[in-house]
């Protein structure tokens, strides 16, 4: 009896010195937890661009370095999210909505601040504009988490969640802010600002299919989280990384024009 | 047996020195926390507009760095405190009291300190600005303590922390820096001054309405611990992040303007 | 009893799965361990060189910028993720073969963008060239991870990945990257192009090497795991932190002539 | 006994799971323990005012640069040392002596440093007042340090102590340091260093008051304990942070009137 | 029975509330052990360095800025290292000789590119130097190494390490560096080289006074044990520390002076 606990008690000691809160998660990642592995490298891209996003504010113009500046804030909370996340997926194996809903509720108004931005720097953007995108991804966001908590049943809340969105795309393609782009900026920043709509349409698209292959689609609740988090990811990555990438392109095309 | 039980005792103890983080706080937020939700998102936002305040250091012309700098001093601070006060919640339930007042104790004269840094570029702010503005932050931050930590009756506690605040808005409606804004500013100061002022009196009203409905309108202590910790923590948000917004507005604009 | 103890024995390890880093692993180097000692020295090698190639940004100018901070984000992903295998071979001696994946599914298209960058800097590069190289690293790196996690056997998934090599050195060496750096670089541009191509030739040979040492060459798994975590180890240093300098140099006579 | 066991295990997992290093001391700090608090706040202040000191070093001219730097290398020194020293005293109830010499034996030299930097800026200061500024600090804390490990009685240490603290105060006053100063500096830097000087005088005043109430005062080891700490950080408050606002202050000045 | 366990688990719990990895080294730091003490004085000190060293690069010129960030590498990685080290040191009491070895593979090569990096500012500086004294510093290395981890007995690896440290003193004192130095380099550059090298020859000198105390004149192992770390962190602070602000010296001055 007290050999054995001898024995386990060295092995414990053994086992705190040996242990970090990264072996931890490191250890119980699988080779073929292929969700773990995209979290695990959805959260490194995010470091790496915000990393770049920053660093890069150095080369551009005054006017066109809060454009990259917000483009790293998005990638900075979405990275700090992603971290928790990941860690939850890997030691728990849960979808991690609370997190996600957590990042977005800060990412995707900052997202939308960046039309407002970029409106701004070539023109009179109206306050109206920023207001109403604002108005439209938090419909969005409380008629997806309403759905995903359990608050309303999965299809009214995925209806209001697509309104939200709706409204978003009616607002840059046919609202105040479509006209604004198509009438006052440049070329660079007139492909830039297609370029994002195209992201908000097509990439945002990728949200909604998982929640539909996440709630609606199948009753294997194994199945159904991983398509989930999976499509979730790949789509957070586009919708943060390439929009960034899109706007740092942009704003050193102006910032080497204008200089 | 006990020898044994101790030395296991021993080992836990030993084990126990290092546990880690993330998991941990994170596996406890639920998804119908809303007041954690709430610590949650104001951590990180704060955690974004520091790293926003700083970066934009870099865009504004000299006499504009330090009133940036000192926004990303609050929300830096803040946001180190909501890593303490979210994991206290979380973790316990309870209010974190403690640590919103060593925050407030030091953010409170840093936003104090931002009037008189605009008032000293736009002309002679006397040193009295300042320190009426300190002792004022200060008598209200000390009745407020008193109150929530129980060292008075909390209505003695309250009009003495209101008093405080009259002082305070006194001073920056009709005393000498008011008087100095009036008569000396450019007009895109006078109108940051004045939205500052108005954070001021409308947005720190939000803070004894939380203490009211906190320690003065109910007599279940689990509400009152949700409504005062939602109240507080969105005020934070507004007087901190918006109050900083401003400021690197009135900031971008007068360095172009100067440019 | 023992069914008691032997459960707060897992209990126990499962507490010390979350214990701390630096006494840690630090009491479980050896001082014989040099596959140990190899993940340290490149770990704090990539900290090293993360750092310097992000302060040596200020030195050069706005165009060679990128290059640099791209050679920044190469060590800074790989430095991150040496910390995780470091802390993985000597906690549990294993091959960290999952990260390294992880790894080098960020850093390896990174690299390829380091030559579609400079070919930018030189002339109009086609996007076609980013593609090509991007495919063929992707090819590469899934062929390799098929044969080091078991998805395949070694043999076909090692001649996949040397194909996507191949289709790599052709395109740098005959294709279209290679004919624009011969007609359109500056001299010092075509010198340090070259450099870069003899790193993807001969640099990246040893990946193929410790593959080859790893799972082809031998029947004892401590000398194959051995072998194969010194070479992969090695070949990380050369391949990211010399082909990082070869640009820094690049960066610093290019943007030296042309001030 | 199972039964009990296997509960504790239960909690034990439970209570690793939700514990964290910040926790663990937040959870211990109460709400009278003001001598915890100011520990707390003080942390919190260094921090603040090295990101300030660093940051602000954008502003100012290259020549003043250093001064700034060097007053962020204190209050930087200073923050790490109070976080230990601030979860010692929270977990323990002890007084972190010797973290407190530690700390002090890098930033009373660096303070020192201050003063011939600022005279090497306005003329040719020698070397020797220099070393006779450091020497004169290491008496004085090695004295303190002897008194308060219990090296010497505390007595005669207090007399050491105090004859390094003339030896520097004789310096800066009547010695060559003070000459230069009087002869060759400019309005803003003269009125910096006398202001310096007093801080040197009466700001430091209060360590001795310190050390009297905490070892010679009185028998009550409590009382005692906390009389010195709260003293001790006080005067580290003024003495780090104030000490580098009046530098700041004239470095801002300066650069100002240079440009 | 029961009690002790009930209070077992009450004490393991508060454990672990009150418990952070830093008070686990902290609350371990005697006053006495003055060993532990110059590990955590000189951790600090390289950390403040690196601070000092990375912030000035602002302020010298272009071709200076590369030689202030290699200063900057060399205490950053000695910093990373000392904490390892110091955790250690004093949880175990045992020579850190394995992190040292690390430490200095990286930061010696650093050390020598820096004599490098000074030639080639003031004249074409061949490839040449830089692998002589690379190659010197690693058989001093390698000598040290394998004497003091037990593959050499202690006086043949001494002779090899003393032998490649002669290497480098006959390459900068007689052989193409100190040529070059001698008839290439300004009045400024010229002192801080020969400043430098005698760093080399008096300050690495204190190495096998620590090598000789440690290992061949005593047989106490403690005192031997004490001597070592006390001498070897000494004579890093100087070879690191002293050494980086003799090049931030002559980068201020030579900046200044160009300008």
């Amino acid at each position: 009896m007290k050999v054995v606990s001898k024995k386990s008690l060295a092995a414990l000691i053994t086992a705190a010195l040996v242990t970090t809160p990264t072996i931890a998660s490191a250890a119980n990642l699988q080779t073929d937890d292929f969700v773990g592995i995209s979290f695990w490298l959805i959260s490194m891209s995010m470091v790496a661009a915000t990393a770049f996003f920053f660093i890069e504010t150095q080369r551009v113009s005054a006017k066109w370095k809060t454009s990259l500046t917000v483009s790293g804030l998005v990638t900075l909370v979405a990275a700090v999210h992603y971290f928790y996340m990941r860690d939850v997926w890997i030691s728990t194996g849960e979808t991690p909505t609370v997190y996600r809903y957590i990042d977005w509720l800060i990412t995707v108004p900052l997202l939308m601040i960046e039309f407002y931005i970029i409106l701004r720097a070539v023109g009179a953007a109206s306050a109206g504009i920023f207001w109403r995108l604002l108005i439209g991804s938090v419909v969005m966001l409380v008629g997806g988490y309403a759905g995903e908590a359990g608050y309303l049943d999965v299809w009214p809340a995925f209806i209001i969640g697509m309104a939200g969105w709706a409204f978003i795309l009616y607002e840059i393609f046919l609202g105040e802010a479509g006209k604004m782009s198509a009438e006052q900026a440049s070329a660079s920043v007139k492909s830039a600002f297609s370029t994002m709509r195209l992201i908000v349409i097509i990439g945002w698209a990728i949200y909604p299919l998982g929640y539909f292959y996440g709630y609606l689609a199948t009753s294997d609740p194994g199945a159904a989280a991983n398509a989930l988090n999976v499509i979730y990811n790949l789509a957070d990555l586009l919708n943060k990384v390439a929009f960034g990438v899109i706007i740092w392109n942009v704003a050193v095309t102006e910032s080497e024009a204008s200089s």
